[in-house]
């Protein structure tokens, strides 16, 4: 399966890098993750060129990595800087890639393609995450299905209302106005549901639940798997900023053509300092995302038994639209990128 | 791997289907059952045309299924009844596959081929297994064998003298006179051993186990995989309706290529309210079934590593003859088949 | 892939050969070990050409095997000499593959090609295994990598001061004079070190660890999979007669492509009955090749996702001078095996 390569996937998380050798695969790829002395992040190729050792089974070395089969040395841009055997010459193709890496609001983004291409201004801003006036709450897990889908997943959050019924479910969403907007490599998906019953995950912190909300759930998606959701009610009529919401932070980055890393986070804008909204959003990112995604992801993925959605000449519905946009100007983007005559960047050892 | 399409299928027991959603695999296709609220089975195809996600992760609202990811419901004739995205407007392809269904002395049998020509009167005769006369024990398990090693299993008994011989060897058995006789779908392998030492399966409920009995060994295969046996011990001499007799039931349906549904049942005309002789009977299913069958079919499979035996050629003994035909049948009910123009006939979402 | 065929491979232990039946995978072959009545180790085709069952899931019945499945017998020459069904009539294809096999030195060395060109005579010479003046600790282990990885592994010894550290790091090692001869099927790789600090794993048996002594280390490959290791450290400048030193027996039978028997054993000429020392032993080989070695090399295989090294062009280094030749050697004696008409020999039921 082709992934879009000339583009920034979040490797990790930033708490998951740290001062040893951690190993990730992603698009594919056996990646390296540490951090320098000076706490910088470092992704580096994670097969030693001499016989393929994983380098995560070496050690740290200052800022170098030691292959834990023969010793050979790799500094953070992939050169080998020492050889310990024979006359210690360092034979010219012995060299892991290095990937150009932005640090940012609490993610460790890669770029997966022509490193010359690599843009640290093209990163998403995902600077909520770090708003010291909301609080967050999130993990990473693996989906073992393929990373469209679960873009396909955000980008349609009718589903909400049956998959996640429980705290979701509410009973005008789906007549909902839906605009959907494409800028860029960005697409928006705006939902407003007026003077509605407030869903049941925002009843526990509301005076009244039983009183109507304005309601509205935005997501956008940035090329190839960010997304970034909106979710709050505030009192009828009253201005949005006056409500209780939540940014949801949803981000995919491909492991394989069938299994996915999904980064999520809820980072909410009430009751900063309560445990007890800290482990709600805690019961059902569980719930809902483990419980209830995953389980269902993967029975598609296994259901599908192909990564290719067309082959199976899917029944469209209105409420796909975002989805199906996401996907045409995923082709598009991904031919754009074979058309410049991007090929396959960095072969190891070639 | 082809299988025969225009023919019944045993899909599930009676008992297995129930007032909820219940998913199993037949000839590689999804399969969904349920009851209706009149109590009538149904089984329709379990993979939603949209999103492809399994229908039984959803529920059942009424008569129909609604699916757990985004709402389509069908009705038990697979048609989609409600869309309750945007206009409601529902598309031509909504639809999943139905299934002829004959309930019928407690076995469900779907039709899994051209849906116009399944007649229930070609469903085979299992009458006995609610014969009042009769005492029922049975149950399924899968096989991870090709359904065609177990109909071999079935169709050439002499292996009870080696696999199963704890409780059914017989000195007398191998050079016991053996019919075979095949008329239409069916075949008979009929074996009569005159004035022999009883099985040690038969002994526990005899008077005199040292005592000589007639003991006959009936099976007749009905394609593509319906096997129904017939084993009795009787004084010597007398009448077989004197004789104490099991009708075994044993019943296979292909998942997959490789792995198989096994309904098998014993019904016996003696101790009929004895809970020891209903136990004896669980355990030498137990026995014979899961633990000596099941092991040595799934090592076959494995040493195969092929579902075609004829590609390995193997060595054939007169005591194949039964299996040999079998095979032989089953090739030329599938060349009819395929020569009658019948496709695969139902293509999901075409 | 491709193995050398007329070559003697180790297939058991002596000791794991014993009266009942054995199956081991070699080559991709399914092999059959068992005693005869007066003790002679047999090794036969495992798949039973009727029905193709396994025949260790039979029974022995003199120095013949009786199949389990529908009772062919067959004897020790692979003959079928028992067929119970109708006129007991033998197939002519009724009989299965015998493998010439030598007994020696505790270990049981089989030949999987051609059998009139086997040659006793050419079985590598283990007899340190049997030598009353060493004392020797082994076993045998899967290792799920290709044979070669294992091979390599053993021939490129610099891999102790890394993934062996702990108990093998000598700093003089890597700077060593390395002499690597090749003669006929055999290739030495021949070190010595000396006035050095003698490596961990001997210094619990020296007078004074902290004394500087001439430490050496062999080893012989000898084509396809056998190794014999000799490692030493002597008072320097003194003979190496007079030093303790260790035979290491490392071989290798492929099961399949990518996964290997790896039947290893140490034979000490020191503390002979001293159960501190065999609990030494056996502690470094369980941490050495089950914990250090075995991990590596199966992410090794896993890195590369192939059994094809060269495709990977991996980076070479002067260390990898005696790993080199070997593989080198191989495609020789595999491109002369192929050059001279030999093909698969024994193809099963032909």
């Amino acid at each position: 399966m082709a992934f879009l390569r000339n583009t920034w996937y979040v490797g990790a998380w930033s708490h998951e890098v740290k001062r040893e050798l951690t190993p990730r695969k992603l698009l594919g790829e056996p990646v390296l993750f540490y951090r320098k002395e000076n706490g910088d992040a470092v992704a580096i190729g994670n097969r030693c060129p001499h016989r393929f050792a994983p380098l995560h089974l070496g050690r740290l070395v200052g800022d170098a990595v030691e292959c834990g089969y023969h010793g050979l040395q790799f500094d953070c841009s992939g050169a080998c800087v020492d050889n310990p055997h024979g006359d210690h010459r360092i034979p010219a193709a012995a060299k892991v890639r290095s990937y150009p890496l932005v640090e940012q609001h609490g993610l460790v983004w890669l770029w997966m393609g022509e490193p010359g291409l690599a843009d640290p201004a093209d990163v998403p801003d995902y600077s909520h995450l770090v708003d010291p006036a909301l609080k967050t709450i999130g993990d990473v897990m693996l989906q073992k299905a393929n990373y469209e889908l679960v873009v396909d997943n955000l980008m349609d959050l009718t589903h909400v209302n049956y998959l996640h019924a429980p705290y979701q479910k509410n009973d005008d969403f789906l007549a909902a106005k839906h605009e959907v907007v494409h800028q860029g490599r960005t697409l928006d998906s705006l939902r407003s549901i007026p003077s509605t019953t407030a869903p049941p995950s925002f009843t526990p912190f509301l005076d009244d639940p039983a009183k109507p909300v304005d309601y509205w759930l935005n997501i956008r998606w940035h090329a190839p798997g960010a997304c970034l959701l909106e979710v709050g009610v505030v009192p009828v009529g009253r201005p949005r900023s006056e409500g209780i919401r939540r940014q949801g932070t949803h981000i995919v980055t491909p492991e394989t053509a069938t299994t996915t890393h999904y980064f999520y986070a809820s980072s909410r804008n009430y009751l900063l300092d309560d445990p007890k909204a800290d482990l709600e959003t805690r019961n059902w990112q569980q719930l809902g995302f483990h419980e209830q995604d995953k389980p269902m992801l993967e029975a598609v993925q296994e259901m599908m038994g192909t990564t290719d959605l067309d082959a199976l000449r899917p029944v469209l519905l209105t409420s796909d639209a975002a989805a199906v946009r996401v996907r045409r100007m995923m082709k598009e983007l991904m031919k754009a990128e074979t058309d410049a005559g991007s090929k396959p960047i960095f072969v190891l050892n070639k």
